[in-house]
């Protein structure tokens, strides 16, 4: 495997990975301009932008631009993260220097129409209002907004008076204030030539200038336990707690202790909540990282008869990871881990993102042999040091349903 | 690519292409058990039993069983389809043969044990009971049960009723009848030897007998409106209309039709529903097929206050297919449906799930080749052709949100 970077004069970085057997190839655009950037007045702001940002650009119209995407076969998604922008697209290898053309328009020659605002901002207020029908959605964007100090937990789909407030003005001022080159990356895997990538890179963006990305200031923590009363059928519920952040000598002990609880049929979670008892249907654990701190998250959905009990159980399997781990579920964690790296490798999209991620988080690319010897390093005394260090505790808890739930001695009030 | 396949003389038929440039493979069962054979009176009895299947088998109890699949680092999912429970799975490749040996057992050998049934229904009717917080699963589900005349319409989840039926008698009588080498399909895609593989499934399953599987009594079609009237945030709206099935000469001209609706952001429903309009955040078309009928089922979800609206124009794009295609929207179709075709034949799941489909539908595997070249037949004469020959129509249509729509002079009635 052939890994390539280059850092422009401008700030911007690109990242490539050649993958010779393939015949497609994926790119991806991280742009700091996330929905943490949104300004407290204009919250959905960058959902709104990233919505606007492709009804035209350069030199083609709205219209004119969907088309020339579509007939390179692009299949493409936007989407608005805490921290980035992402612009990803996978084609024909042979259709990605045309595809990046088009982006280079989109991210830095965007029409942003006034008379379509009207038309994004009722997409957006719907996008908003649609949560009220979706309480799995809802209870884990809660828990998020909870869970983190503002603005890191922030939900990209902001507020129905911030969406109300905007207007083209607004929308171009944040354009321009957040896409710059500073901070931006661009990664493409697939069957591609570095020589030609970097030269057309160059053309289209070494000009590209902007202003340096305004520091995240982080603000208070709202109060870590909410019940969100609805008369529904099922109750949901979600957990967080803190854990250690992808650059941490403990990440891949971090990573192994949640792949305990929940990767895989055998896995703590689905066997003691589901399987045993048939509390729910749905239950799982995952692990979500920013630069300078991480969580796990945590979710089950169950009938509100038996919430309560599936709460008490799933906090009992938190808690009792630090009595220890077994040589088995450790080996158990490791064929998976080393199942689900070998998959990514095959995937364009999924190299594309990881090259990206991985520049972000840690200003290198880790080769997978890195990873595998590192997975291949965990113990049970490793994973039960780590949580023993680290132990699941401090627990952001949100629960959705007719009925709030007690935690321990404590209910979970409004 | 090689594709190789052999029928067993019990009925069985192994599907494989060897892909030599990845590291990992899939596989695929289909065992003809869909919820369409479920019994009357036990309406959810295919899902309970692909939930006990994997609790035990051969000399492993359910633990032991989650646990050896998982250390092959197995990512798996057992589902229930209209005609088939499916039992997926993709680890490495080396991998492939032990995890065969053990869906042996499962297929085989499962021990559906008593103890475990309450368990199971449990999960089945939270699944079921789940759906009254998910409109938009609800009501695509309804759809489907209004389309097609029962049981094909028919829903995995069952019935509050049919599951309360089921106890260990019940489930292991419904697998022995539908448990059967006659008709089931195993598929196999990765880095993988056929001479050894076909030596494996031979030792592994030759030997298994079975009865032949039951024929399929189609019965009446239920009423084509309803209205779920229940008092969520936002109307879903459903529609189908009959189409030409996979087998038929029509087959990628229809393809096409669906894919000038809905296939990238320039389709027609995209662009007049909702980048023009702002009508709804999701709208989209998918083409879906049984052997002998097909149909497109469409899906848009809106503001109670637009809804009436969004059906208006929804329809209207459908009924607006007659009225011809332009050459720019086949070359975009033809570019996606291209694209994604590449993008399949790098995929080790993708490619068995397709080996196995076109085997079920066509008898035979077509070649990617064969798939290319009917998609670059495509014109804008042959796909309004196709349209005017099978004009949209006989649409069946299901809503549901606070207020019933109003279908022309029709009222989509409760």
């Amino acid at each position: 495997m052939a890994i390539y970077q280059h850092t422009f004069p401008n700030g911007l970085t690109l990242l490539a990975e050649r993958m010779e057997h393939v015949r497609s190839a994926a790119l991806n655009f991280l742009v700091p301009a996330g929905c943490t950037q949104d300004p407290p007045r204009h919250l959905g702001v960058a959902s709104v932008l990233s919505d606007l940002i492709t009804r035209g650009a350069g030199n083609r119209d709205s219209r004119e631009l969907s088309l020339a995407l579509d007939s390179l076969g692009l299949d493409r998604d936007e989407s608005v993260g805490g921290i980035h922008m992402r612009f990803w697209g996978a084609t024909l290898a042979r259709n990605l220097i045309p595809a990046l053309e088009i982006y280079a328009d989109i991210i830095r020659r965007p029409h942003l129409p006034a008379d379509e605002v009207e038309a994004v901002r009722a997409l957006a207020l719907q996008d908003l209002q649609g949560l009220e029908d979706e309480p799995r959605q809802k209870v884990l964007i809660e828990l998020r907004r909870r869970h983190y100090p503002s603005p890191l937990g922030q939900d990209r789909r902001g507020t129905k008076s911030g969406i109300a407030s905007l207007n083209a003005e607004v929308i171009r001022a944040h354009y321009r204030r957040l896409f710059t080159p500073r901070g931006t990356i661009i990664s493409v895997a697939g069957n591609i030539e570095w020589k030609e990538l970097k030269q057309e890179v160059d053309r289209l963006f070494s000009d590209w200038d902007g202003p340096t990305p305004p520091p995240l200031k982080v603000g208070k923590q709202p109060a870590k336990r909410a019940h969100l009363p609805k008369e529904t059928q099922q109750t949901q519920i979600a957990i967080a707690y803190p854990s250690v952040p992808i650059g941490h000598p403990d990440y891949y002990a971090a990573l192994g202790a949640v792949n305990v609880l929940s990767g895989g049929m055998s896995a703590r979670l689905f066997t003691e909540v589901r399987e045993k008892r048939g509390l729910c249907y749905a239950v799982w654990a995952t692990y979500t990282t920013f630069k300078d701190r991480a969580s796990v998250l945590c979710y089950a959905g169950t009938t509100n008869e038996r919430a309560q009990e599936t709460l008490d159980v799933t906090l009992g399997e938190l808690q009792r990871l630090q009595d220890g781990i077994s040589a088995d579920e450790v080996e158990r964690v490791q064929a998976g881990l080393k199942s689900s790296l070998i998959m990514q490798e095959e995937s364009t999209s999924a190299r594309a993102g990881t090259l990206a991620s991985d520049w972000y988080y840690l200003g290198r690319v880790r080769s997978p042999e890195e990873i595998q010897e590192a997975v291949n390093a965990l113990t049970p005394r490793k994973i039960t040091h780590h949580v023993r260090r680290f132990p699941p505790s401090d627990f952001t808890v949100v629960t959705l349903g007719p009925k709030a739930l007690r935690l321990k001695h404590e209910l979970v009030s409004v």
